[in-house]
């Protein structure tokens, strides 16, 4: 499960020189080719409690998420809590390096509660995590 | 009134050393038949501007509200000029001590638009603060 | 396009010793016969999600977006992505002077991504971000 | 066992804007007349220390005890020391809603010791710690 | 009447990709112009206690100030004391958007005592001030 | 009445550099040769608990105290709201000059609650207090 | 010599609630008729480098300085350096209560140079000052 | 002389995995019986103040002092002020290792005015201290 | 290039909970194996400077270096302005989750001048980062 | 062209511990005879906007500024901008080092926009200000 | 095992003032005597990755380390990690009363990790650690 | 002596917009043949014990220090006591403005140790550092 916070929606359209220029959808198609093997699926909302309710929903059944809570990763207590709630396990990812843009981006409430996070690396961030998850979970 | 913020419709499911074990449905029904002499209604959302939309609706018609906006209790301004636009006095309610677990958890800005705050009584906070909107509203 | 945050939905109901007697959707019909040579809408959602929603909507097709994100101007990382990744210029406004009020309220993350702010003139701060659009844009 | 804190003995007396018009003891006569079956004490002093000397006293006998620590609620680490160090469950009230006031009283260093907090409804607050602890103790 | 603070007097030589590159004598003449009807005086100064002088002066005389502190709204409690005791309403322009700028520019203690404040749109957050003066005053 | 805090019933034995070579008791009986037509109390504890004691029973009494609450001044909320509570007004004497030393002496939650402040000028900063007192109640 | 800093020369005339309704220059006949026997003089500038001009030139000649620098006294490093430079002794006040007012007021840079401050006494603030000089330099 | 601090008269009692289970009376005698060349007094308050009182006894008389401040090392500026005050050399010691607890227990008010700090061993932290004053003062 | 900070040469035997039970060496040579088409080379050093000394050799001839900087991430100005000024793309590994650990290793200053951050995995955080310079450098 | 910003006129009267015994005047004039071949001169004042007003005068005609803006180095953002608002590049002197005194005086908000710092030489501090000026520009 | 910090190599060179005027050596040679039945050795580096690597070394196969961190006590988290990952306990002393000196210093990262700490008695600190490890490891 | 801090080495490789396209060494011949009556000589580490052995090694034997700490500037409490410690005067110079870089690059705690700072002048700084101790030491 891949499941992408406000925003990113855009990719392509919003300030490509920071977030590239491809979209998520065709670049969703070519993940799912890759990782043909495995079930792949794609959420996006702009609500935070859209995400939660998202997480609540496949946090009991599937084998792992990757997630990218985008501006809701610095503020939203209640996105952490959803993932310290939930049994299925967490990767964030962000497609910029989030340390080298202004310091309110630096830390990250949900990371905390995810195994892990990859940061910096362009859509690639999501294929590494998801490498892992099919790796090890 | 009662209304629940994010994550609380895991109750029973999440951290339930911290939370307990009893879901809130089981938990209503009971509170219903204790408290069958008035009307007591019940709501969960996840999503921020759901809660704020279900202030609005309620919160010029119903005698009190008990409200545990959870994660959103600390950080969000917009739920509490909610509370403080309406008319029906609201009770801020805690499952867990918020003054014993972390830092961001000890303020709240939602609470200082309601009557008052009970906190670490699981789920007799919500007993306690409806007994107090009966007797006194 | 004019877009209101949460809570602005209960103007003339809410304290109106702040924010006066008048309901939106009154002032909104005034302004509308006032600029009747210009195409006005107007949206208004407690939700943030929805109000990013929006604006990825209009953001890329309306000549200027008046908004007002109350209580998410001072906490909302993800509004002011999403006014940062649109295209149409966005004036940010506020009914009271958010200088005059507490100190949460003076810092405004969603006013950095736009032309300007026009803050504590009432209704007028409305009007008077309508008039530089359709002046300038 | 309830034991008040500093000014708590002027009540009725001092700021009844805040704090009400009605003396504690009084009203702690009429708390006797309801709990009946339960043995109830009262203890005031002003003196942190003597407050701390009074947990250790009772703080191994007794069932229950309610406290308001009024003003060394957030500047006393030496009570919050002396409550983590008794064996009898302390719950902690306030008559104001501390929230609603100056932010050093929003945080409360003797709260996290307890098991929880009930702040903002008046002499009632006693009464909701008391009940609670003669439901559950 | 309009007030400028420090370093106003070099407009148009000064970083014009912030500030523009009209100069404020010019714009001064058409805004005259633009309203003949009523009268407008215009004083700059750098020097903090001038401001401070000129807003004696006038603000038990005039019907209306614009005011643009430059730089000493962010430091100045002395300026923003006289703006508290004086009887004419003052609005605060600043050419930039003071958001989108320094965070030490985010906050305004002269903002505080005006009515409200205009900032981002250059020489139109002047007009837009005296405009809504003209309206209202 | 005159109530000293903390350690100076040791005036004359502590640190002379900063406070003094004279001890309080004689300088009371100067200050009360002085005013002989008043009558003059005096009262010293290092105990934050007996000077709110004190507080109390001055507070509806006398016309006037000078109060020395010495390194309470800076960290006691209680004895701040002691102040707060009775109708006696205060005035708060140092003999040091607070803003002269460590940065932690520059505030006073004390002084807050007392009609003003008088520091710096040794015992003579008593004798200061009670003429105004003298004078005006 | 008594010196008074930005806005004080609108004493009278200015929130007469915090400062009161008589006017410095009456006040200050009077002062002299109470101190005939002493060279009274008085300067009031609302220019901060006015004010450490004259007190450049009054601080080698005058025997004493009641000084009130009203707002700059929490911000000016420069005049706290002209007290600090000069021989003749200062003594700050300040007609209300900086401690019982905004936190930004409650801490003096010039303070902390001068002898003394008095805070909170009205007019008499200034009295209590002069008599102080006069009886010890 | 070894004065003792609020809650360390339950040591054996109190939080055993932190204090240790030994009562501080038969530590005491045992120290006696080691140092029974020099004459060891010892004393324990709960209260902020009569702590204070007995520095001021013993702070002219005795040799060297051994003081557990516990909780109020971290806040009491009075008992600071105290140890300052008096002639007799202090050491303050405690029984956990106060860096490795919560981090408002890493600075000490009180330790900056004794001559050194023993802290994390235990009783033995008291033996030390008695140690390094029978061998120097 | 693998470059490893501080304490990483005890993996195994240091805090295993936390770090894992595997040694570098052994991983390393797992590493190497797996691609036995690429150089890759190995350095580990407990000293800032060496670490930017290495940084400094390697950083203009390499095609990409993956580097651990252990505690050093969090303090050191130098090591991020080593990788700064050299041509060589570093990406910044962490086997724990650093979000999860104490708030003083949230942020990270070495890491802002990285291409990207993968924290969390163990040692797969390694593996990821040199895979994906393989794939893109 | 060299300024002097407040107090630097009593230079050699005072604090000379500090700033040295000998006054700037006759300093200057050694500097004229030693640089001959340039056209010097010299200002100083103690009014903030007096400063500005010259650097105003100066910042578009002369090759170069040596500055002491004294005190307004920490506070004034309004000497800063004006230094950007010029042409002729400036450079900051201190007579004292900055760093070596208190902790407000360590940041220089006008040091941001000069070419470079040159603090703690005394008078050479001017010099070799003066000299880089003369080498380059 | 004793291992010194940064610049503890020039004791008796440096400071004396503070740090006495005995160096390490000598004073070494006397505790060597004194503990001849221990075996006794000394380390000292001022840098510190060698600090580490000491630490490394010896901490598997050593009793006890006395270390004192010097200068990296406040700023190292790689010791700390260090002092955290080996098995031999650590006590940290420090010459001089760190509480007593710049606010920076009485924090210390490295004591967290130590079993105590002893700071201020001179050499006798070291000296109270050493009895202390051979009393009990 | 001239001694340079990290990543100096990579002078005229490293970022040359703030550092520019010369190396040290070729600069260092310059300086030496412009200075030939004087011995002259040149250490760089990037390691911050080194500095310290270095700074021991030099701190009694030469003349003057002119040293460029680099990254250590802002985080280095072992250098600035090792500054401290020694003998010979230091001077502290940094190739670019550090006020005008990150917020983290504006204090200096090796610089409070030294005699001043000149900080801005490209390779220029040394050559001022260096003319002023050929004149005064």
């Amino acid at each position: 499960m891949i499941i992408n916070g406000p925003n990113l929606n855009l990719l392509g359209k919003r300030e490509p020189e920071i977030y590239g220029a491809q979209d998520f959808e065709s670049f969703f198609e070519i993940l799912r080719k890759t990782y043909s093997e495995v079930k792949l699926d794609y959420y996006q909302s702009n609500v935070e409690g859209e995400l939660i309710n998202k997480l609540h929903e496949v946090g009991f059944a599937y084998d792992g998420i990757v997630i990218n809570p985008g501006g809701y990763s610095h503020t939203s207590v209640a996105i952490a809590d959803a993932i310290a709630s939930i049994k299925t396990p967490c990767i964030e990812v962000h497609i910029s390096n989030i340390y080298a843009r202004e310091a309110y981006r630096h830390d990250s409430l949900t990371a905390a509660k995810c195994i892990g996070v990859i940061s910096g690396f362009g859509m690639w961030s999501y294929e590494m995590a998801l490498q892992h998850l099919v790796d090890n979970y």
